[in-house]
C-alpha cells in the first residue's frame, strides 16, 4: 500500500517524518511517501495555501496513491478546503483520507463530495508518549482495515471532530449531512465556558440535530475558568443533549493522544 | 430616565454597582436600579439560569423600565436567549437594551424579534482605567440619544458583535438577517489563528454575505501564536473579506476598552 502524507494545515517535523518512515520500513507492508510540502513553512502554515492546496490536489490525483495521510493539525486546512474540493479528479475517489482535528474542515468537505475519510492517528503523534502504537494503528486500519484499530463503540454510521472544528464549519460550504449518525466529539485546549458555548451552537442549530447520538471523547488540557465553571465536560454534553432532544451516548475513546482510535466516517454510494 | 441593570451572563461587582449609581445620582438625569440578580454566583454564572431567566423577564416586562442595561459580559446570555424570546410581553418593546460582548446573543435574537439593541458600554466597565468616561458615554446615549456616544464612521444600518459570539450564533435561532448592514466586529483574548478560523466561519457562509461592509475593530490581548502568524488581525479580516466578496471598510472605533462607543442597530418597523 502507498500512503502519501501532505501537510494541509501546519508543518511535520523531520523527526516525525523519519520515525514514521522507519516504522512503515519495519512493517514491510506499506510505503509512507511524505510530501515535500510537508516540511515547508509560512507564518501558522506548511507553506502558502497555493501550496497547500496544490500538494493535496497532486496527491488526491495520483492514481498510485493508495492513502493521504494528513501530517498533523494544528490549524489551516479550512483555509483550502473549499477549493480542494473543485473538479475531483477520478482518482481521488480511490483512495482513503486519514487525519484528525484540523482535519475536520477536509473531512466534512470530502466526504460531502462521496469520499473515503476517517478519523484516526496522524504521522506528528509519533513524538508524542506512546506514539509509535498510535502510528501503527492507524497503518493496521490503512493497510487491512484491521477492527481492532477502530474505535469500541461504534454500531452505526458515524462521524468524528474536534468540537471547536465542527462549529467553525457548520453553515460553510464544507458541512456534510449529519442526519442519522453517530457524532464523536472531543477537544484540547479551551476552557468549559468554551465547550459550554460550542456545545450550544452545535445542538442550538438544525444539521446538528439530525444525528441520532452524540458521545463524548477526550477534552485534554483544559484551561482555568475563573469562577470555576461548575460541572464538568461530561456534564456540559450531557446537558445541550439534554436540552435539544438529542440522545448522549456517553464517553468515546478518541482524543488528542496515543489512544485515539479510528472512526471511519460512512461510505456513501450516491 | 429609569435604567434596570440585570446580568444575563456574569455577576456584577459590588464596586461597580456603587460607582455606577454614584455617577447617575450625580447626573441627576437618570435612575440605574441594580437588580439583586447581578449578585448571584453559581458557577461561572451570575446564578442560575432560571434566576437570570426571570431577572431579564422581569424588566422586559416591567413599564416603569426604559432601558435594560446588561451588567457586563464573560459568558452565559446564550443559555437563555432562546427562552428570553418566547412571548415578548408588550412592555418590552417601549425600551431599549444596552450592552456589548457576550450580549451579543441577546442581542441577535432580540434585533431580530423586533426590539431596539444597541452596543455600548456595560456597568462592570467603571472599573477599568476611564471606565468613568464610557459609563457617562453610555449614560448619554441611552438618555439623550447623545450623536457624540456612537461610533463616528457609522453611515447607514450597522451591527456590532463580538467576533466569537457572532460566530457561535450562526446558525441558530437566534441569527438575524445581515442584509445590507455594515458589520462591525472585535474581539479579545485569542490567538491570531482563532480569529482567522472565526472569519473563515462568517464569511464562508451565505448569512454574513449579505452585509453591505465588514469594519473591524480592536483585537485586545492577543495570545501569542505558535509559530507567529504572519499578518495581524487587520490583514486577516481584509484577506477574508477579499475572498468572499464583501467590502472592507477598515478599522473601527469599538472594544474591549473604555474608549467603546455604542452603535445602535437598525430599528425594525415591520
Amino acid at each position: 500500500m502507498r500512503i502519501a502524507v501532505v501537510a494541509p494545515s501546519c508543518r511535520l517535523t523531520e523527526e516525525a517524518a523519519e520515525r514514521v518512515q522507519a516504522i512503515a520500513a519495519r512493517r514491510g507492508d506499506c510505503e509512507v511517501v511524505i510530501h515535500p510540502q510537508c516540511f515547508l513553512s509560512a507564518g501558522h502554515f506548511a507553506g502558502p495555501d497555493a501550496a497547500r492546496l496544490t500538494a493535496l490536489r497532486e496527491v488526491m490525483a495520483d492514481p498510485s496513491v493508495d492513502a493521504v495521510w494528513y501530517a498533523r493539525g494544528g490549524y489551516g486546512s479550512n483555509r483550502i478546503a473549499v477549493a480542494a474540493l473543485d473538479d475531483i479528479p477520478a482518482a481521488a475517489r480511490n483512495k482513503v483520507y486519514l487525519g484528525y482535528s484540523d482535519a475536520g474542515f477536509l473531512h466534512a468537505g470530502f466526504y460531502k463530495a462521496g469520499l473515503e475519510v476517517a478519523w484516526g492517528p496522524m504521522p506528528q503523534d509519533v513524538v508524542r508518549d506512546g506514539g509509535e502504537a498510535a502510528v501503527n494503528r492507524a497503518l493496521d486500519w490503512l493497510v487491512s482495515r484491521d477492527p481492532s484499530a477502530l474505535e469500541a463503540g461504534l454500531d452505526g454510521p458515524a462521524m468524528a471532530f474536534n468540537l471547536t472544528v465542527l462549529s467553525n464549519l457548520l453553515g460553510t460550504p464544507l458541512e456534510p449531512d449529519f442526519a442519522g449518525v453517530e457524532l464523536l466529539v472531543e477537544d484540547i485546549g479551551e476552557h468549559l465556558y468554551r465547550i459550554d458555548r460550542s456545545m450550544f451552537h452545535l445542538t442550538a442549530g438544525e444539521a446538528i440535530r439530525k444525528v441520532r447520538r452524540i458521545r463524548l471523547g477526550r477534552v485534554a488540557d483544559i484551561l482555568p475558568n475563573d469562577p470555576p465553571f461548575a460541572g464538568d465536560e461530561a456534564a456540559i454534553v450531557e446537558d445541550w443533549c439534554r436540552r435539544s432532544g438529542i440522545p448522549f451516548g456517553g464517553r468515546a475513546d478518541i482524543g488528542h493522544d496515543t489512544a485515539n482510535r479510528v472512526v471511519p466516517f460512512p461510505l456513501r454510494n450516491d
